[in-house]
């Protein structure tokens, strides 16, 4: 019998996070102060990030050494598994080879803890006492308030009204790692008091929970404020889970023909992919780097390539990437991690230079998906995680059609126990695919900054 | 920096079970049929278990081997990690060296799951094609919906009425591996007609759930029922956990001190114990061997050893165990998989001749250690499980006393992610331990069966 999973031990844990900023043929134009429109300097981040964190976001060196405090943390569920998906296989009868690697396992149960342990570790040596955030189906939440649980930090996160009521399970999860929570908008910032008064009965968005996170940390010394997605160094952490990866597939003689994850600000693509694209850059490995995103929100498939604001109420600076405007309000799906109207500049530079490539499904479709995986594999995915199982299914199938025995490699992205609310609509009520709204897509697209 | 996981290959997973009847200096008294109140035999278990595990129910040999098949599914999980508690050792300031068996890691969250795959393969072997059982909290339930996707058998699970309204996540999980779930009691069996025909707001109980379960078997030829705890082959697949955990040990040179788990049936206990009772038992190996249980549901503590139902309705076999008698009714505990008047008679045995010791505390106490071992590793611990945590605190901060440096080792039978709502209630409600009604207990140990 043959191999299921595929370890390394604690002492393989890299030791550098990849920077792909030292390999991009194009690098992304870079982020604009939103006030004053020019080109971001290392000070105009100081109020937000600690020095460590912003030196990591600028710098152009391709190694960048993850500190001895971290990798002890990493070592509560790092390495993580690398599994053969041999029953998948087996249920869909391709000759294709279907690999994972298992984020999941992480005690915040998704790879959202690989940013959110450095990020706290900077913070710590820089003094910081506070750090807020903001969350909306509560992946990100969770993570950062473990981390800061771990090095003993007060964290404040200001969770989407709509998730703080419909997703009490993730909001309790925060406050077992002893976070303040805030169903936001909140009666605690100026944004959330004013946006109260203006609707008493607004259910929040993650644009307005940003702005409230930042205007807490903003005005306070011994506050920052964290990020779980988009920006460079978030992704940069989350190069931990390709690098790994990589030994893993050498360790059986293997090497992907396809890397797939699904894409929302792209922390869980550019992790597992940016070790890959090296390879296609520097060596022209014929690999196929696919980032899968929810027809409902169609950032790299169908939104422009150009500046635009992180937030809706333009405090971040003007990010070079794809994006369907600030203003767009996508239907509410169940993958809630993949509703943002932008994507990370690194990524969606990769994708205008055809080194990655985007795809879209509806959500009925990743379900399907879903659901096979989870009574093949035992595990029950993430909504988010199951964009890209439902893309490796597809070129796994067209591998069958195609009589060839492809090496598919995908990211579960995290694991849906605490989704199971969308399973029960899945299985019960039916799941439709809402068409996002033409006429909505128009106007935030016309709204775009042009700068 | 030094491990912090000790993981096994798959190579590693044990090759046969461990059955502690070959070395007990004293076995349990046989099973007794309910009707004749004479010795079961064989036979008398055909029409419920395949001849399979009437085999290792009644065997007494020492090593009954794993069949490939069974060790081919353990590898999607198997070998589970031993993890040093470095961080709680810390926060506790002890100088005891604490391990723990994760078996949360299973695709079920739970240990269950080293039982349900070999239970459902026999069936399959012996051509069963419907399984029946009973799941209270759920954790059983789920995992034998898995085995039965794995095996592609129909899986049919009677879940107490108060559980099934109260935890609809569990209740998905299980309809995502495709089970037919029914609120027990219900309209489904001869017995849940009659219960609901005297009350039809009955909430139900595991007692009532059994014997439904057993009566859906028994009526139908390709039906068989299972299982998840109290009897010896289900104790026998558990052993998996006790012999890895040995192994694990042995790389970096350790032997326990104190071995820890909580008990309902006693299937975790006896899992992770036994393997080191056989040290105890022939080479006088000086380790302690404690079953946690909750003072709610004080079955080992101060409970009668002898005869005594299964369930409520009394159609199981009696039983030579610890009993608080079958109408024992304990208060509401957030540890529902340890509500459960009676105990694996092996477990029992063990516990009569002084070679296992058990304890008890309340709950409040163990969500406060569930807690602390949540924010030092950052996992939610399943309440069950909790109370072996709250045992090994307790014995650490008696080293940190003694100024002995003991080595610990715990089972953490699963995570909590499912339990969360209990959790909120002792983060905002404020838990209380409601004491067992003396009155009731009284009654419900009078009543047990005179033979």
């Amino acid at each position: 019998m043959s191999k299921v999973k595929v370890f390394l031990e604690e002492k393989d844990i890299p030791r550098a996070w990849y920077n792909i900023q030292a390999d991009m043929p194009n690098l992304p134009k870079p982020a604009m102060h939103p006030a004053t429109k020019k080109p971001v300097v290392p000070e105009d981040l100081v109020p937000i990030f600690p020095r460590g964190l912003i030196d990591q976001e600028m710098t152009r060196d391709r190694w960048v050494e993850i500190p001895d405090e971290v990798r002890e943390i990493y070592k509560l569920w790092r390495p993580s598994p690398l599994i053969r998906a041999r029953r998948l296989e087996q249920a869909l009868d391709t000759p294709a080879k279907i690999y994972f690697k298992h984020e999941g396992v992480s005690p915040a149960g998704s790879h959202k803890l690989n940013t959110a342990v450095p990020q706290v570790y900077y913070n710590k040596v820089a003094g910081t006492k506070r750090l807020t955030t903001e969350t909306g189906a509560g992946q990100w939440g969770i993570a950062l308030s473990q981390a800061c649980s771990f090095f003993d930090l007060a964290c404040i996160v200001y969770m989407v009204k709509i998730s703080y009521q419909q997703k009490p399970y993730r909001r309790t999860m925060m406050e077992v790692f002893g976070a303040r929570m805030y169903a936001s908008p909140s009666e605690n910032t100026n944004t959330g008091r004013q946006i109260l008064q203006e609707n008493p009965d607004n259910m929040g968005s993650l644009g307005m929970a940003i702005s409230e996170a930042v205007e807490d940390a903003v005005g306070r010394d011994d506050t920052h404020y964290a990020l779980g997605s988009v920006l460079n160094h978030v992704l940069l952490h989350q190069t931990i889970i390709g690098l790994e990866a990589k030994k893993q597939l050498e360790l059986v003689d293997e090497y992907p023909d396809l890397v797939i994850a699904c894409c929302g600000g792209g922390s869980n693509f550019g992790g597992i992919a940016f070790p890959f694209a090296y390879d296609k850059i520097k060596e022209g490995a014929p690999v196929r780097l696919i980032a899968v995103e929810p027809s409902a929100c169609p950032t790299l498939t169908r939104g422009h390539h150009g500046y635009d604001y992180g937030d809706v109420a333009g405090y971040t600076p003007l990010l070079w990437m794809y994006s369907l405007g600030k203003d767009f309000m996508p239907p509410g799906i169940h993958a809630g991690g993949l509703r943002y109207h932008g994507a990370s500049p690194l990524v969606s530079q990769l994708i205008k230079d055809g080194i990655a490539e985007a795809q879209s499904y509806g959500q009925s479709a990743v379900f399907d998906s879903g659901v096979l995986f989870a009574r093949c594999e035992g595990i029950i995915p993430a909504p988010e995680s199951s964009h890209a199982i439902h893309s490796a299914v597809v070129e796994a199938l067209a591998a069958r059609e195609a009589g060839e025995a492809k090496t598919i490699l995908f990211n579960l992205s995290g694991h849906g126990l605490l989704d199971l609310p969308s399973y029960e609509s899945y299985l019960h009520k039916g799941l439709v695919d809402s068409p996002i709204s033409e006429e909505g897509l128009k106007k935030a697209m016309a709204n775009l900054p042009q700068i």
